[in-house]
């Protein structure tokens, strides 16, 4: 890494303003290396930020956002942002537990408005600082900036917030942040209008040139000429492209090189003096400036560590571990070739599902929809329709957005679409917005759902494939984690199969229960085998089923056991603990002696999931402790 | 109404198949004779029901909907269709309990496919439909033909859907039923659009004429004439009108007439004969051959009982209740005159919420934002972070489209938004679509949110000045019901203002607790009388707060009662009940003697609230019976 001159001296985005034009080019180079450095260092986004930080600095400079608004879409594009708002010393703390967070944070920063980890929102909060601005303080010239990347394009919540745009949106200010790319190759309707789009810069000279010709046309009455004026008004409007956008009365203005900091400032001073709504069409490219990445933005989307010379990767850290995203694209593959009805939707997550080979190998039953999980769901369930058996990958934390067509489109009518909700629990470093912790109580609450959680390896392909046999709707989640495969204990013999409702017994004994939803089965197994050793024998169940649950099964340990504890990587309020508690008390069986262990009701930062699962007891540690402490009260109390 | 001649014959569709021009428009006629008299009898959809018929027909004579696939989006348009597809004998039973539903019902018929009371997912499922029977069967001809009006436009899973339609959509057919209505006057740059679109049709054949004229143009090389040919282009689709379509890859036909049988014919044959996607723009005058409604189609949407002379409305019947929300409206009113930073939000509903007056007093702060629930909260969410204080209005059910807006943009942010949930419970006669049974649970999963339930009038509009004051999220939900105001025992003396998690003691008594949230707390007063007069005598708690709960109260009562029951309008799985055993559980006491009273994990149909309360033994004789039959037992183990 080259001496830093210009970036440690950036303490707020106002010592910009004393940079001149080549000194700023200096900058982006000075931020592009210590963004390379990072990704040597650890896992992050990388290409993304590599292509914004042209856009980053023109923005900062053009305005001021002490007093106007930005949001960073999709945030994990806010690495340039946190280098020159006064976080350049921490920098390389991002994603760490304690450090900075790898999205807009507005504890960390005052220029940090949102916490933006889930895609499209950007749009309609802008349009709601600009309108609320509008209605506090009339007289400032405040803009709300939204910087939107073409891969988020397609949720619907941006087309709401652009519809809506033209009466809010006076100092609206959409910043349409087009590399051409979801994390994966964008597709769609609009990906391909984005494209007609860009062919069309090189005339832009010549195109003003027409268009003011045309505009002395003169307007004329009878209709043969109210004809000639429609063709005028038909041309200019072809001629000015982004038609799209004005034809929802929203100006569009572009597209132009986001790599030129001078082009970008121009522009940006020219819309800053007149009115919104504008959407100003940006081209960049992902990994810019760091060839590797250029070439391969899938893989430098966020890249395992390297090692790099300038400008070419020296070495890349391979991970040889297997996760339970591994496990269920294995076993996704495996459906799609045992089950000529099954198909498999992602929503712009063929990558971080692990699913290029179920792409590859079945093009024909594979669906990439782009960032736009509610249509996903309601598509999924017009297939289920038909007779088709359609499997719904997606993350657990994005699956939020389906949430009201899991329940019209799929539960209501009871149709047997398949969910494999990948990340339910804590997702690491991406922090609240990406973990997956509300899943279970948001999938149970609904009639006709089958919820499920694979307790290891062996678990999740007979979970899938019994969705697959099931004629209801089913919900298959497990952890960001690497994949086990457990063993039952030699008394118990061999692991059992998938049966509706019927929870699995691992290990005996009598002290008490541990009974555990989804992948912390391991943790529990390793606390109990400490506790073991110590003398208190306790009995394991995975529970497999959150829905309907093993109540024969789980309500004997209930009323069998002095000390039982709920074991879950889920929301404590909803969730499965919740459900056992439920079945308890329909039951009238005691539950007072009941624990249970899970997500408290408050958001957790990022951090590896093996810190927090810590921080929060439970890993194995934090459960058996638990255990010994619970387990001396009941002791003590009956001597 | 005169003898219906033709109707009565039609058993299935093609029945219609013989029937000449005139004799469909006859048809037509008749139908729309039943549908009035309908209204004349009970409250039902209807304005946009008369709007439809003739494209009902028209459909139903070009298609086979037992082969090809048909669905109305936002169902309530489905009269029609329910009198021509077999169901015209039972038609006057629709919307009673046991009779036909008001929306799409595959139990009813194969000729509904899905229950679609939700706006706007019909082409997202439409186009799996159509992608699951290109899979299956490659070379039938089988058409998804989705009926969308221009009020669920908006809807931000349309624009997802319409953005995947042409790689999915090769027999799609997408029928935009341009009304220029949503309940109230459509709102948005696309309502605009649409507007613009309209003014298109007198040049249909000119265009034509000079769009063939275009495609003789010849192409050639060099820049200036690549420009030319760019120009054409332009020239042609401004032409065409639909651009903003177009550029989404589906072909835009229209408008045209949606109330002319034989053109609408036409044009439908002439698309079966293409590929798809194609959009075809129809033209439709909602209450359209019944004069009163054409003239106020807010009014008509869903009227009350009326008697007509042939073309006009002799007498309406006045309801003269006041219902919650009415009481919520009058709150929102008030606030927004003591509180200049409040703000209302409304997604279409500003007549279902009765914020006319709102709106007129404040036009400045009311904001309909049309049928695009996402948007509005992050909207709202924006207004909130510059010291706005919004309140959105929107009912339950529709409310979980915001679900992941709730997540992300209030709940993690803590932004002081409060939602004012309509129709939280049992809506009567639209049935499961609308009944607004998760939200207890879905809200009260997220950390921050604080989740409040009047139980009666005297409640509500406290509550919404608390939630103005305080710095988190607030939700407040109350039923669709007659409000009432209660009475706290003489002994106990006058009713408590509302304090963050506190509960309110409304009667003591020692054999029993019933702890309520929400509007069923009238019927538990009630079935607490009932029982005093036969000495059973029972606490009834206000809970007030589902989320904090008042542990302290709430706990005390368990402890020291033999016999204590949750009552809630709301899921019982994950609701409230369950709060009140997470609650129990993590203070280690016994709760096997809570009973849970609420909405069983199965989908309610749909009935007057009262008689489903009825049903579901959630009306005071229930709650009294199921106390009875309770309190017996202890009592007889006791003796």
């Amino acid at each position: 890494m080259t001496e830093l001159q210009l970036l440690p001296n950036i303490h707020s985005p106002r010592d910009l303003d004393a940079l001149s034009l080549p000194q700023l080019e200096k900058l982006a180079g000075e931020m592009r290396d210590v963004l390379c450095n990072l990704v040597s260092a650890r896992s992050a986004h990388f290409a993304s930020n590599l292509g914004v930080v042209e856009l980053c600095i023109a923005l900062h400079q053009t305005f001021d956002f002490a007093h106007d608004r930005l949001i960073w879409d999709t945030g994990h594009q806010i690495y340039p942002h946190k280098l020159i708002t006064g976080r350049y010393k921490e920098f390389s703390t991002i994603r760490t537990k304690g450090g900075l967070m790898g999205y807009p944070n507005p504890v960390e920063s005052d220029y940090d408005l949102f916490v933006t980890g889930h895609a499209g929102s950007s749009v309609a909060t802008a349009v709601g600082l600009a309108s609320g601005d509008d209605l506090l303080r009339k007289h400032e010239n405040r803009w709300s900036v939204a910087v939107i990347g073409d891969g988020a394009f397609p949720s619907g919540v941006v087309y709401e917030a652009l519809n809506n745009a033209k009466r809010q949106g006076e100092r609206l200010l959409v910043i349409l942040n087009d590399n051409r790319m979801s994390i994966c190759p964008r597709v769609g309707g609009m990906a391909d209008y984005l494209d007609r789009l860009r062919m069309n810069r090189v005339y832009t000279g010549f195109k003003e040139e027409v268009a003011n010709l045309l505009s002395r046309v003169p307007l004329l009455g009878d209709p043969t000429e109210r004809f000639l004026v429609q063709m005028k008004e038909a041309v200019k409007a072809g001629l000015h492209g982004g038609m799209l956008f004005e034809e929802l009365g929203i100006r569009y203005v572009g597209p132009i090189d986001g790599h030129n900091i001078g082009l970008l400032r121009k522009y940006l001073r020219m819309l800053q003096k007149g009115t919104g709504p504008v959407l100003l069409h940006v081209m960049t490219e992902k990994g810019h400036g760091f060839a590797p990445a250029e070439e391969d933005p899938v893989l430098f989307h966020a890249p395992p560590q390297f090692e790099r010379a300038v400008d070419r990767v020296v070495s890349m850290k391979k991970s040889s571990s297997r996760t339970y995203t591994h496990v269920a694209a294995e076993a996704i593959h495996a459906a799609l070739g045992a089950n000529p009805r099954a198909t498999v939707m992602t929503a712009a997550m063929c990558q971080g599902n692990k699913l290029e080979r179920v792409r590859d190998d079945y093009p024909e039953r594979f669906f990439d929809t782009g960032i736009c999980e509610a249509h996903t769901v309601a598509f999924a369930a017009g297939q289920a329709k038909v007779g088709l058996r359609p499997i719904v990958d997606i993350y657990s934390t994005f699956l939020q957005r389906s949430f009201d067509h899991i329940f019209q489109e799929v539960s209501l009518q009871n149709l047997p679409v398949t969910f494999m909700l990948d990340r339910g629990g804590l997702a690491g470093p991406d922090g609240p917005t990406h973990h997956g912790v509300f899943d279970l109580g948001y999938l149970r609450m609904f009639p006709h759902m089958v919820v499920m959680a694979p307790g290891d390896a062996h678990d999740l392909p007979l979970m899938l494939n019994f969705a697959l046999e099931h004629d209801s709707p089913c919900a298959i989640r497990y952890p960001k984690a690497n994949a086990v495969t457990i063993a039952a204990d030699p008394s118990i013999g061999s692991r059992s199969g998938i049966k509706l409702g019927h929870s699995e017994v691992l290990r005996e004994g009598e002290d008490g229960a541990l009974i555990v939803a989804g992948g912390l089965l391991t943790e529990a197994l390793a606390a109990a085998d400490k506790l073991a050793a110590e003398g208190l024998h306790f009995t394991v169940i995975n529970a497999r089923f959150i829905k309907p649950l093993d109540t024969e099964v789980i309500l004997d340990c209930i009323r069998r056991m002095q000390l039982v504890l709920t074991i879950e990587e889920a929301a404590l309020q909803t969730g499965f603990g919740s459900a056992v508690l439920e079945a308890a008390a329909d039951a009238g069986v005691n539950a007072s002696h009941v624990v249970r262990l899970g997500i408290p009701d408050r958001y957790i930062e990022h951090g590896e999931r093996e810190e927090l699962l810590a921080d929060l007891g439970l890993d194995a540690t934090g459960i058996a402790a638990k255990c010994r402490q619970l387990a001396r009260v009941p002791a003590s109390a009956s001597h």
